[in-house]
């Protein structure tokens, strides 16, 4: 055990909370519960909390935990005379309940899929940094979904927190009774307007949007079909699942295969093709245009979960939809009509999230005014639940305008994730190969992904969560890695040079030795790689014209850009709700003010603490 | 149409935004797209979305507005040359999407079924009032589910202002990916003391965790079946259905109904109970410890919903389940551990909100570490979503904390509920009778539920929504009203006086009505009345030792109570997670400070708006 993880220990030996959350709570109750000692008191530490939480941490195996001596601070039995069982009991001839979930557990465990919650918590002055269990003890996040730091940016903040103090912490009912109100109706005209469509409807997430809308649809048209990729998300799968519709899988991707499958349909069958612009666990981008050809020749109507895409693709971050026509939105700016023959007007649902490039929380659909409002109309998983809060939905309209009006965030981001790349392909780290956003590190093996996680954590300071069965397939587990404009040069040096010592040490495959195998998930494989074009141009990331925004440098005392412009026009939307918006409010939320670019601010302070590291680290291997 | 509709009407004509929200805009769309005007330029302001307005305010049909005159701004034909279609167009072989929406829609309409979102804000510092679409049009909410007025809590406002400007405005991942922390971590901690269960989880809403949680266990345990009563809320049916379990419903509340049904099955086979505590639309309460007997005879496990209980009733807030072994839990404390026998200890998983008496957002669950874990680990609506952000969590855990340390504010909520109940008992006006918080007002008719509820609006400044089909039964819609501990006796005297004159105006059946017909909803049946004995005691409520909080009375200057030792409790909570709490940084969000009580302090500048109204109205048929 490190020196780190002897000290995080001790944290939640003392907090009671554990860093590898539930997971080591369990598995103490577990211990505990064998011994006759449970429930504990919460006051009293117990060292098998520590045990269990080392255990998690360095990827041992639960067995280690449980065969740690007994406890000799508890006697045997019950010491606590309100100690009672936590259930009832049954009898032996029904059926043992707590057994079953034992079990349950036991094969998670068993398949390697168990999951330990890291304690994360990024910190918004010093994004992307984030500290652990402990207060001292910071991070750099390297896999939030926050892709581009607008759960920090100043006109979200100042938005959420005067919706706050006018109207409160929470909206107090659902949409029909008591709980709607302008703020979620301006966000709705937002979203709509953002992909050109007449309407949108907004829900507790993205997740509940994409579940709600496919089993409404798929159960409400009689004999519906519902085509889907193979690699859809599970809120699609769960949807499909609901609507108790026919499902067909089309291999992910595959257009020869998709058109197979909808020619044995007649034209007349109601039909739903479902599928993503970003896979987020890949990287890969769905084939939008020539979904939309199938479509309109067999007589489907398309549902684009463009949940990894809004804010980061097109002019004004609607999506890949929007970005395949770039010019023509462009032009259209701020128009909210549909621009015909586009890929976003072509598509006749998307869906999308506030709680990833926007940075707060909550998900939508958009698309025509009747099929939003029968969805509205009849899907119960919007229709009977408590209707996000009002500084949650002015945060998220907010976010959407000024990502709207400034396009920097995400060039940069994605100039990020092209440096990114390069830097592991020089150090023959295998990336599966995907025009996206999304920087996938390919490790292979469940166990070996979780140590890797957690050796660059605890011995390195970054984040980066394992990705594990279910969602990836065996054998493809990965560290799934997002840049965000935020990250300065040295901190992906110091990523990079991270990932590689941790590489050597494991002794994790690179992407020669996949390539000598035959390849796996893309990486080392001929034809996938010639596919790979980047989503963003040279020409629109502003590289053909010197336009490109700079990669935030610490040893140059670079701050992160936030545009003037667009912060105003975002406040302006809550001119009438909230009340003149003073830009000079902004300032409290800034850490400088207007600098030598005129309209462009600079804010947040830049973490500086992983700079010496960078500088002065030596990959073991590579010295 | 009133001066107020007028009103009304115009600022939705320059707002662009509906009183009847997506609703009316549905329907000005729908007139256009007939006269081929289809989309309409937003800056452009239709007569049409008035007249659509007026006609969902005074619940005219649609067919009036759709009767409109053409509207002569514009011609026929496409003037904008950005004007397509919405959607791609189908060849007449293909199933016709669009049609097949509008028909749905249709019959919603013809049902009366179809719902008109009001726009209501409900105002921090006004609390109970809101505004409309119209910032200077206030009215009084009457049927808000933020039951305690948490929403507006000072601690709760605090500790989300604190929570945003560290740690940002979303989570930026799921519970599994850079999505959990302290906040989240600690909040499934004081859920988990507060029903003194081993271990709570955290969903998106109730909605999720209902459906989730029984879909899960439903599904994973082979060969379960679930005992589902009558009257359970749609989360509870979708994640039943969700399950594929065997379903088997019981009669509402009928203990003979569903043993008979248990005992059809083997005692070996798994089964849960799923049931709720205050049944929302009826106000009626579970049978909870007869269907522990039950449960415990046959051999299942029990699944209770406690969301509209949660924060009301028991002397720490955690339901009714708590509330029945009231001295008990009083004497206990803040002891987290199970209390051997008492129904909240019996009960194997107890469900609830953050978003209605905790006045915030979320849902949860509460049970055995092992049941917790399993849902927690195999629950895709738990799993594959972003999680809450910080701010949201951190404030329903201040919220939790403020309402287990302060019994004030949910006993005088219970003294308004009974002093509603006895009022409108002297003038006739028929409530479903039932021993909960829940005031639901019958009028048995869906158009005049409706009406009335405009009425209320629209000429008395009361917001009050009609509860129509599905949600209740045909031929029991009414109007639900719930009491807060902020609403003054004048308020009361003003609503009462109101909803009579309205009963007046369009000739709604009273109580005595109902008698003579032999009873609707419980109404006017002596079996029903004699069963309803409230849950909340004299002795409970103060009442028999004087220490009963005071109804707040306008005309007395009274400002709503703030407990000031249940604030430091709170505010404590975050000691390290945000810094030292000073009980000073309050001070911001309280209009006033300690006063003669010594540790309360007052809060909130109450609404005057009503009052002049209240004391000059005089009911049309009673003058």
């Amino acid at each position: 055990m490190g020196p780190a993880l002897v000290l995080r220990s001790s944290q939640l030996a003392t907090a009671h909370r554990g860093y590898a959350s539930v997971a080591g709570k369990a598995q103490v109750d577990e211990i505990h519960k064998k011994e006759g000692v449970y429930p504990v008191d919460p006051g009293f530490v117990c060292p098998h909390a520590s045990a269990a939480a080392a255990a998690a941490k360095t990827a041992a195996t639960v067995a280690a935990a449980q065969a740690a001596a007994g406890c000799p601070a508890h006697a045997k039995g019950p010491t606590n005379p309100h100690a009672p069982k936590a259930h009832p009991e049954h009898t032996a001839t029904t059926f043992n309940y707590e057994a079953f979930f034992v079990g349950e557990l036991d094969k998670k465990r068993k398949d390697q899929s168990y999951r330990y919650f890291n304690n994360i918590n990024r910190l918004a002055a010093k994004f992307p940094v984030a500290h652990t269990g402990s207060q001292s003890d910071e991070v750099d996040v390297w896999c939030s979904n926050d892709y581009l730091g607008m759960s920090k940016n100043p006109v979200v903040l100042e938005t959420m927190h005067r919706t706050l103090n006018k109207y409160g912490a929470g909206a107090g009912g659902t949409r029909n009774i008591a709980g709607n109100g302008q703020m979620h109706l301006a966000l709705e005209e937002e979203l709509a307007a953002l992909h050109r469509k007449p309407a949108a409807l907004v829900f507790s997430s993205c997740y509940v949007a994409n579940d709600a809308t496919l089993a409404t649809l798929g159960s409400k048209m009689t004999g519906c079909v519902i085509f889907s990729d193979s690699m859809n998300h599970a809120s699609m799968i769960q949807g499909i699942r609901h609507s108790q519709a026919r499902k067909v899988i089309f291999k992910h991707n595959d257009m020869t295969d998709l058109e197979q499958k909808l020619a044995q349909y007649p034209k007349e069958t109601p039909k739903i093709i479902a599928f993503e612009s970003v896979y987020s666990m890949c990287g890969s981008v769905g084939h939008i245009e020539k979904i939309c050809d199938l479509a309109e020749e067999y007589g489907a109507i398309t549902f684009l979960d463009e949940v990894h895409a809004v804010g980061m693709y097109g002019p004004r971050g609607a999506g890949v939809a929007e970005h395949l026509d770039f010019e023509a939105h462009l032009a259209a700016g701020r128009s909210p009509h549909a621009i015909k023959g586009t890929a976003m007007d072509r598509i006749d649902i998307i869906t999308g999230t506030l709680g990833k490039a926007f940075g707060v929380v909550g998900g939508y659909i958009a698309g025509s005014a009747d099929l939003v409002d029968t969805i509205r109309s009849y899907a119960p998983g919007f229709i009977f639940t408590t209707s996000l809060p009002p500084a949650n939905v002015a945060g998220a309209q907010a976010s959407i305008v000024y990502q709207k009006e400034y396009m920097g965030d995400r060039r940069l981001q994605h100039l990020n994730t092209r440096e990114l790349k390069t830097r592991f392909a020089e150090l023959d780290i295998p990336v599966v190969p995907g025009p996206s956003h999304i920087v996938p590190v390919l490790v292979g093996d469940a166990a070996l992904a979780k140590r890797a996680s957690d050796s660059l954590l605890v011995n390195h300071g970054i984040y980066v969560q394992s990705i594990n069965y279910p969602t990836v397939a065996v054998g493809e587990e990965r560290l799934r890695i997002t840049p965000t404009p935020g990250h300065t040069i040295e901190q992906m040096d110091y990523l990079v040079h991270a990932v590689n010592s941790v590489f050597d040490t494991l002794g994790i495959k690179r992407r020669s030795d996949w390539v000598r195998e035959g390849g796996r998930a893309g990486v080392g494989s001929e034809d996938v790689a010639q596919e790979v074009t980047p989503v963003w141009s040279d020409t629109q990331l502003g590289l053909t014209d010197g336009t490109a925004p700079k990669v935030l440098s610490n040893a140059q005392g670079d701050k992160a850009v936030v545009d003037l412009k667009a912060l105003r026009e975002a406040q302006r939307r809550f001119d009438v709700t909230l009340g003149g918006g003073n830009p000079a409010h902004l300032a409290e939320y800034l850490i400088a003010t207007t600098n030598k670019f005129g309209d462009t601010v600079q804010h947040g302070a830049l973490p500086a603490t992983r700079l010496a590291k960078a500088t002065t680290l030596v990959p073991a291997s590579r010295a």
